[in-house]
């Protein structure tokens, strides 16, 4: 039986696909654009729930809400699975001014998450602006002391991956207020991270490092249109003063839950396929994009499995993880108890970088592994999905990372989505119908593949002998 | 000298690309994403400007301002070529409501472009339901006669390539009056050509073929949330009753314009590239997607062009086109005065696809030089762009057409377009910033590519010598 089984594995091995996946994945992208959920429940997680930041009671409405709707589909099994989040609450709504000789100016900021609060009336102090944690760590600390810096470094415009112009700015967020309190400064405003010129700050988690309580000053973000405003008022005069307030707090961890659905496998029920997003979000707008998009897509990669009649042989997961904002708890705890279990995971995909236009995948793989994969490419011609390439797949299925685990991202069209990421405008209107369903079908046929096909048959079969 | 030149046609057409072409490429996407004019442009055409219906005063003001900043750019040649054009007007907010037992119900309608008027009061009366153009013709004329006809063949969701679908549903509003009205009708409302479900009717040409006047029935567009409301009715009660009215009118042609900026070639000036897009608009919107987005690619194609150090061997042409929406004047005109003036055009492309993240080209041309193109498409690959394939190009340069040109047309990603195209949404907030620059760096660099090495070189000079 099992050298059955072997040659099996050899002969798929060697046809990479056949022409019935060409009418099966044909089937899942008609499913999706004209029979498709990912829509309608991204419209009540979006507006029946709204922005769902751990450990608020939205969160866990949302873990409730998609439970339930995971129980309608006939899955083999759905659970919750416990993991302690932060909690941090943003509390009354943020107020700041540029203040000068000829008057007030009132700016749009929000505090960044996990930032601690100003002293109940708030902070008012001279400014300094930097563009990036290099330059300010240039400076002396005479110059910084008793100011309030404000990092100004904006998104690079040519870089074509915008998530890669991210990257390149986002450390004077993550870490501004951690580098900025060690030179004796009372506060950290950072330009919003956005391409767009708009009256959005966008908020995203930020770090103290070891710094003790006592030396932890309150950071928020400005936004694009404000940071331009301080900037060209700067140039005149040095002297102006910045008043901020805020009373964010963070609270002790609370329970909540990893959402999991499977379809059991009928051949090889002990090797698991994970397709993922998450399901907490900032609290500014309804976390459409960032990542309701990525939950709803998930959920309908398992229904639309069923759908077209597709009986996987392995134990296929949707996991809507929590906390992948700022704690990232969700993907930690799946993947410990992943391996407190011993449960053997050949690929994990996630999409959480907005409902756009899908063009493909990017694999965190071995030169096997991302060889077999780009067999299947002509596949995804008919459906104008090209990009398969090598690189970083999602943070929440990060932790699984092994020696034999293939890990991979949705590729959507990335330009729209810093103009929504982590912002008030974050909202369900900002989605398009087709591309949240070309997204999710895209997903399904990379998991069909992946469940018909395995994985490097052979040598998992000597991997299994050894 | 001549040989020379042989020679050099030679080289350039056994290397298909060079290193420097890929700095070269670099440079114009920098400059169009950093330094770009087109979303200031299309700001200043849709917000100050607005819907340009041929024959408006919109149109004219669009002409001259176009011919002003085509003028600021330094360019050999700038002129307005005269056209005559169509001159159709909508007149009052059209209204409409069905009646039923229970009472009225409005519904959004506006006119189709060229459709006449409904008597002074409006029509009101019986409704009766086809899915197309095939169906009704399919019906006795005593099933038609006196009613409304209500065409109500949806977009097809599943087609991939959105402009199929419209392709597959568009009959019904192009030539349902016609039909209707041969079989007795009083009036025709056809279902508006979205996927989307809301609450704008979308506009459109449509054509009473041969009919004579006294045969012409006025036709509308009902929103798509509108339609379903009628189709749902009608199931449950065949005698509700239709009621519109619109007062638009067709006046005689008035004299308009093409814009036309051009760089002249340094070593082939007698020979032309257009690359183009069309000035006039619907008048519901501000004509933003469809075609604003197209006339600034094309504008920016050749200030990127001067920006990005490139002087050009052959003369390209920036053709803003009046007249595509409800005529074709503008591609004929134009495509007239070139045949009468020997004008050897080359190439000619288009962006009529809306300003959406670009995905490829089609092309219109032969084998030989399609593969030639084709040796182009890695240069592309930085920057996304993946989709070359023969097909279509653009309604306003089809008129060129014959054996030597190739023909264009930039495809953006589709999925997005028809929830704008001839509707009152199609606006300025509906356009975003990077997706408009990379199409217009896009265009740049083929225009480059083109102008460099021309196409079948060696076929060309052979051609010279017969």
């Amino acid at each position: 039986m099992k050298s059955l089984l072997f040659f099996a594995s050899l002969l798929t091995s060697i046809f990479s696909f056949s022409q019935s996946d060409e009418a099966i994945i044909k089937s899942i992208y008609n499913n999706s654009l004209s029979k498709g959920f990912s829509y309608s429940w991204l419209d009540h997680l979006s507006n029946q729930i709204g922005g769902r930041l751990s450990g608020s009671s939205n969160a866990e409405e949302a873990v409730q809400w998609t439970k339930e709707e995971l129980e309608k589909l006939g899955l083999d099994k759905v659970w919750l699975q416990p993991v302690m989040v932060p909690k941090w609450v943003r509390g009354d709504a943020e107020k700041a001014y540029i203040e000068s000789a000829a008057g007030r100016i009132n700016v749009n900021i929000c505090a960044l998450g996990g930032s601690v609060a100003t002293p109940g009336n708030g902070i008012k102090a001279r400014i300094i602006e930097v563009h990036g944690i290099k330059e300010l760590k240039l400076l002396d600390r005479d110059k910084v002391e008793g100011k309030i810096v404000f990092f100004n470094k904006p998104m690079k415009e040519s870089v074509i991956h915008t998530f890669s112009a991210y990257g390149g700015s986002a450390g004077q967020r993550y870490r501004g207020a951690m580098e900025a309190a060690k030179l004796g400064a009372v506060g950290v405003i950072t330009r919003s991270l956005t391409h767009r010129l708009d009256d959005f700050p966008h908020t995203g988690s930020m770090t103290y490092g070891d710094l003790s309580v006592d030396q932890q000053i309150p950071s928020a973000a400005i936004s694009t249109v404000g940071a331009e405003k301080l900037s060209e008022m700067l140039k005149n005069d040095k002297d102006i003063q910045f008043y901020f307030k805020q009373n964010c707090k963070q609270y002790d961890d609370v329970q909540s839950y990893n959402v999991i659905g499977e379809i059991t496998g009928n051949e090889f029920p002990d090797e698991f396929i994970v397709v993922g997003g998450h399901l907490d979000s900032w609290d500014l707008g309804d976390g459409s994009h960032d990542d309701g998009a990525g939950v709803v897509q998930s959920m309908d990669v398992l229904r639309l499995l069923k759908l077209s009649g597709i009986k996987p042989k392995r134990s296929i997961r949707a996991v809507m993880f929590m906390n992948e904002e700022n704690g990232l708890r969700g993907g930690k705890k799946y993947a410990e108890i992943t391996k407190q279990k011993v449960e053997n995971h050949i690929f994990a995909l996630e999409s959480d970088s907005g409902g756009f236009t899908p063009r493909g995948f990017s694999f965190d793989c071995n030169s096997d592994q991302f060889n077999q994969i780009l067999k299947w490419k002509p596949l995804f011609k008919p459906y104008l999905i090209h990009y398969f390439e090598k690189g970083g797949s999602g943070a929440d299925i990060g932790p699984l990372k092994n020696d034999q685990i293939v890990l991979a991202g949705l590729r959507p069209d990335s330009q729209r989505y810093f103009d929504y990421h982590h912002a008030a405008n974050d909202t369900f209107d900002a989605v398009n119908k087709r591309e949240l369903e070309l997204g999710a079908a895209t997903m399904t046929s990379l998991i069909y593949l992946v469940d018909k096909y395995g994985f490097n048959p052979i040598k998992t079969n000597q991997n299994i002998k050894d």
